[in-house]
């Protein structure tokens, strides 16, 4: 499997002009540009770079937070950024409980009856919805938190969604290998970095891939025998660590463990 | 349903004793004492300060690091020591991958084949085996991670196992009500606290019940409804905040929350 950039790896050191000559640099075949990157160098700019530089877009990151006020708007450009990047999948972080609610079950609700409003114009535009479940610490974030409730969503919603598998949010499911089997064609993106035993915070203190305890190969296993032919797009959120590193260095890492421990 | 104190919500501040006193001075009847307090006051005082006192003991903690070296003479003494103050189960805290392992499966198995060794001994004693399911952020705590996972192994295991139903480890879980429902008589334990939005520690960040986004009479009904006429077991750990502040400020706390929140 090849490897992509999701391009939170390097956030804090470089722009998307930066990240798509370093993907070059060093090889890296893919990328999955966050929309705000986009959006600071122009959606045009952007697809030129990523054309001229031969990159495949595995994913375009995100939309979702269908609790926010402007949910609907912002999905819908999210859809189109993703269509004119030909991207195979627009991630959606689903997001959490509004401030001051205790109403998950109504939360989720909102958030099913949310994708189904938008999914008529995704597949219109060719861009399939990718339904992120996130780790259940991050519940304020996303109130989607094990495959198998992304999936019966999926099941619920229909063609042109699926689900984005990060190995971060699901490693630890007992019904992992179970759940991926079952999603076969709806896994439309394949996550991964790891988990640290010691682990600092709640949303930023991922693991590059072969340094925490997430048996990465037999995920790729998991994914594989369902189908998957995409890339393994590794995607850290590390403020302690790793988005204070020289970026060629971070990327070197990730070809180099991508290599060896994926 | 009446208030327990799990001792571990003043752990910081009072040894058993103290604690003993403090439940009677705030009019908690029940108790749930750690196995490390009951060892520096000896047990057989504990005993006979619990008794004298007129508390329920609601629960022992714990037993359970099945990956430890010394787990089986552990968990027997742990037994033994539940027995002895008449504890209506063993709270299980099974323990997570031993150091440099990935083997999260095989970790699980051994967690069940531990379990079923000691089993009998349990039985004997007449103490039931509560598995507590820990949330999965605490995976190195334990890799038993949701309610489903926890009562697929008592299916297994059979008569003298249930589970521990602990609101700050399962409430994101979308599978909540069905479980504990499935459950039935197999609640051994309802702990609560609450989940605070912005939570700093993965371990000891717990909030006070009403501080946090927790539905708790929510959950409550659940554990009604599968037929618990247990006790409340208010369980808080807390670096920095409920472990600094004058215990008997905590104890008022947890009452009046308990009646307003809960």
């Amino acid at each position: 499997m090849r490897l992509s950039l999701n391009t939170a790896t390097v956030r804090k050191q470089w722009n998307l002009a930066q990240m798509i000559d370093g993907c070059v640099r060093h090889g890296i075949e893919g990328i999955s540009p966050w929309r705000d990157q986009i959006a600071s160098i122009g959606l045009k700019k952007a697809k030129q770079l990523i054309r001229e530089a031969g990159l495949t877009v595995t994913g375009v990151c995100r939309g979702g937070f269908f609790t926010a006020k402007d949910w609907k708007s912002d999905n819908l450009r999210a859809i189109e950024e993703a269509h004119e990047l030909a991207a195979p999948a627009l991630i959606l972080v689903v997001g959490g409980m509004p401030q001051d609610s205790k109403d998950l079950a109504g939360t989720r609700q909102k958030i099913r009856d949310s994708i189904s409003e938008i999914l008529p114009e995704a597949r219109k535009a060719g861009v399939p919805l990718a339904i992120e479940p996130l780790h259940p610490m991050q519940v304020a974030r996303a109130a989607v938190n094990t495959l198998e409730q992304a999936l019966d969503m999926c099941d619920a919603l229909g063609e042109g969604t699926g689900v984005a598998v990060d190995v971060y949010h699901v490693w630890w499911d007992p019904k992992l290998e179970s759940q991926i089997a079952r999603a076969g064609a709806r896994v439309l993106g394949y996550h991964i970095c790891d988990w640290l035993p010691a682990t600092r915070d709640l949303f930023n203190d991922r693991g590059m891939m072969g340094d925490g305890v997430i048996d990465l190969p037999k995920i790729r296993a998991y994914v594989e025998a369902a189908g998957y032919a995409g890339f393994q797009e590794v995607e850290i959120f590390s403020e302690l660590d790793w988005w204070n590193r020289d970026p060629d260095e971070v990327l070197r890492t990730c070809v180099e463990r991508h290599n060896r421990c994926c």
